[in-house]
């Protein structure tokens, strides 16, 4: 990959890496680190390790602390790394978000608490004021992660602007994964100094076009050198490769999106690497049955992945 | 209280209980334990710490045991307690279980794990039975907790069917919060060996003549007199005075409801005690203002409180 986009912070496509976990359904740090670097040397710009498709909250925060330390031994460049922190705990938030910073993340994920359902705006801020306030570094690069879907919270436009009024250097970027263009392409125009990145790299085209920064997404973990080429050719200025190649992308995604991605995407990892290991999953997720997979299988084109 | 009443496990009257912050959101250990008693005092049969309006979610799994640990050492019983261990993650419920076990509580209350949504019965099953398996102690006494308007997953009656068949010993109850009397009155039913204890005392006569075991509730933190005396008209068979008392105690939790009940709640003790600290709360949560809490606290009859 090129260090110049390594350095500019997290731009283009980045995975929302999966964690592999051992049979007893700890983290497997050697599998982990290895994919890591499987993603790099596929085109990958970033990798946002610890979110959704890590399944990072069904990880205690120590875990999660082992499993970052075990990629930095494992070799994988800090600076590549956009870790997930967030948790319904400012405490915890705010001891991962410390350690991926003095550690040299290019910045840290964070989902808004997501236990307490209809707090308003007020108590939100207060959150992301005071995990901003009690890592107290001027180097933190928060980007906020709105996923309603899963969290049953709203990251509104009002709070987001709020946030940056008081805390402009650190409110760096906001990964979107609610899947409404409209409302990215207003992110991008409303808040110009913020990286927008896409939850789908189905949208990583559009994004760009509308001055995002990319996307950060789920199934990169095996699109990630087709996303690449998309990014490439936007970036070159060759607009119908890109659009004809974001056709094939989104087309790919689609093909998994018609299973539950996660599941899913551990089955796919499972056939292209013949390590068995990869469908395990911590409850609540659970790993399709052998007739899904083979339908799974076959209805994704392996060859093209990865 | 009744040394009686600790003995048979979590029955009647419970308080889900309060923690008390100090100015840096920590919990405060010694006015934790002063609740405790004087919850005890007030009547309550048990004490349901660490769950929903306990902010446990907003603490960190460290933050939760040395609080627990900070319980025993103030006195306050082990077997009055009824602790919250639910956690997104599978590693956490099962360590703070353990140590819940380990210290004599009465039993412990699970939430499913809730960050994701739509994972369907068998990743839900799959987490309760490895709680159960990994703390693989024969003590254990679980009870399941149906919050959906917090969580977003349904602990449905097929689900309970299953857990309950495959571990008749270790699942004991369930607090039921959906608010939905019709629900706790079939699973009363359907399952007879299993604890109900509906999630406010509005429901508590209804549920203790529909054979629930009684309630476990945010305001008990401050209506537990009034609630004890409906419990125990009831047990006595005075029928008419257990319903006139359920009346009054509906209408002063009505009273309180009508604002966010955990602010307004801590908002009361700090008017009860004269304690400020009490207004403390950890973010996503919001104390409310200066002219809110003047009117909570002029339309609740404080004189009938605690």
């Amino acid at each position: 990959m090129d260090r110049e986009d390594i350095t500019v912070g997290p731009k283009g496509v980045l995975a929302a890496v999966l964690t592999p976990m051992a049979g007893d359904l700890a983290p497997d740090h050697a599998a982990f680190a290895a994919h890591c670097h499987r993603l790099l040397a596929a085109g990958c710009h970033g990798l946002s390790v610890f979110g959704t498709t890590g399944e990072a909250n069904s990880l205690s925060t120590g875990e999660r602390l082992a499993a970052f330390e075990a990629l930095l031994d494992g070799g994988v460049p800090a600076e590549t790394l956009l870790p997930g922190t967030g948790s319904c705990a400012l405490t915890d938030t705010v001891r991962l978000s410390r350690a991926a910073l003095e550690a040299g993340a290019a910045g840290v994920l964070v989902l808004p608490p997501f236990y307490y359902k209809g707090v308003g705006d007020d108590g939100l801020f207060r959150f992301f004021a005071e995990v901003i306030e009690r890592v107290g570094d001027d180097r933190l690069r928060l980007y906020l992660y709105h996923i309603p879907q899963m969290t049953g919270v709203d990251l509104g436009l009002p709070l987001i602007s709020r946030l940056i009024d008081a805390y402009p250097g650190a409110i760096a970027g906001t990964k979107d994964s609610s899947g409404d263009m409209k409302r990215i392409a207003t992110l991008c125009r409303e808040f110009p100094d913020l990286s927008v990145l896409a939850g789908t790299e189905t949208l990583l085209l559009e994004t760009l076009r509308s001055g995002g920064a990319g996307c950060i997404s789920a199934t990169v973990n095996v699109t990630s050198r087709l996303a690449r080429r998309v990014y490439d050719a936007h970036t070159a200025g060759r607009d119908g490769e890109a659009e004809a190649l974001q056709e094939r992308l989104s087309d790919l995604r689609g093909s998994i999106e018609a299973y539950p991605v996660i599941p899913a995407l551990k089955a796919l990892m499972a056939a292209l690497t013949g390590d068995k290991a990869w469908r395990n999953l911590r409850p609540p997720l659970s790993a399709p049955d052998e007739e899904q997979t083979e339908d799974l299988l076959s209805s994704v084109p392996l060859a093209e992945l990865l």
